[in-house]
């Protein structure tokens, strides 16, 4: 895709507070989450159905999930200062809307990483939320190399 | 995207009304919906700012958007008999996570099939209606030849 463009003031002027408060990127990111986390989440329970049927199914991310992620990854930096949860998730957002327009990963390899690193009963709410902490810390990880140091 | 094997039952047995009614299906397409038209928006107004800024934004689609665009398409024949405003726009997921999961269209080519169908200006919450309901039946119209006749 060729939505560079989108993020050229971001490119410009690269830091770290400038990519993971961006509001509209964070919207962005909001999509490409819930979209991304469906099919991974449809794919895991589709390949471990002991009935051999297929699951399709959706779900929003919550906040509390990828605000733990932000901070098991240890990219608080990115957030604003004194951010509060909601704000420490909308900081993922940003940053994984950040590298798919810059198309540094694509909405695959995001589906392909979380299926990855799911694991357990996600029919299990508690097994779930550990599962999709573990997924997005490390997607996180994974882009880290990918956002500006400072 | 190699993600057939999750609607493999559905083109096994390919019906107008097992695809346009199938509740996994409208999740994943809400998403696909969102992450799309959030872009789409977002491109069209960063190219006709006339400052020249970038616009990042992100908007979930109204149900009543797509019930409309439903209608205008002539694709209720998709949908559940009785269906209300909800049931319709779920159809519209549906469809679009379908031909999406089929490989049949891409997020790109949606994405750049609603930025050509927008006009006029989109902070205008009326215009914008308006826009994001023709887009959508055209998107629909554009799918319609990949769905099945019966």
């Amino acid at each position: 895709m060729d939505y560079e463009f989108l993020i050229s003031d971001l490119n410009l002027n690269k830091s770290k507070k400038n990519i993971g408060t961006d509001k509209g990127l964070a919207k962005i990111g909001d999509g490409i989450v819930n979209l991304t986390y469906s099919v991974a989440k449809s794919i895991y329970l589709t390949k471990n159905n002991p009935n051999n049927t297929i699951v399709r199914t959706g779900k929003k991310v919550g906040k509390n999930i990828l605000e733990v992620a932000l901070k098991n990854a240890d990219m608080k930096t990115f957030a604003k200062t004194r951010a509060n949860a909601h704000d420490l998730a909308d900081t993922v957002e940003a940053l994984i809307a950040y590298v798919w327009l810059n198309n540094t990963i694509s909405t695959k390899e995001i589906i392909d990483l979380l299926v990855e690193n799911f694991s357990g009963n996600l029919y299990d709410r508690q097994e779930e939320i550990k599962s999709a902490i573990l997924a997005f810390t490390n997607l996180l990880n994974h882009i880290k190399k990918f956002l500006p140091e400072k």
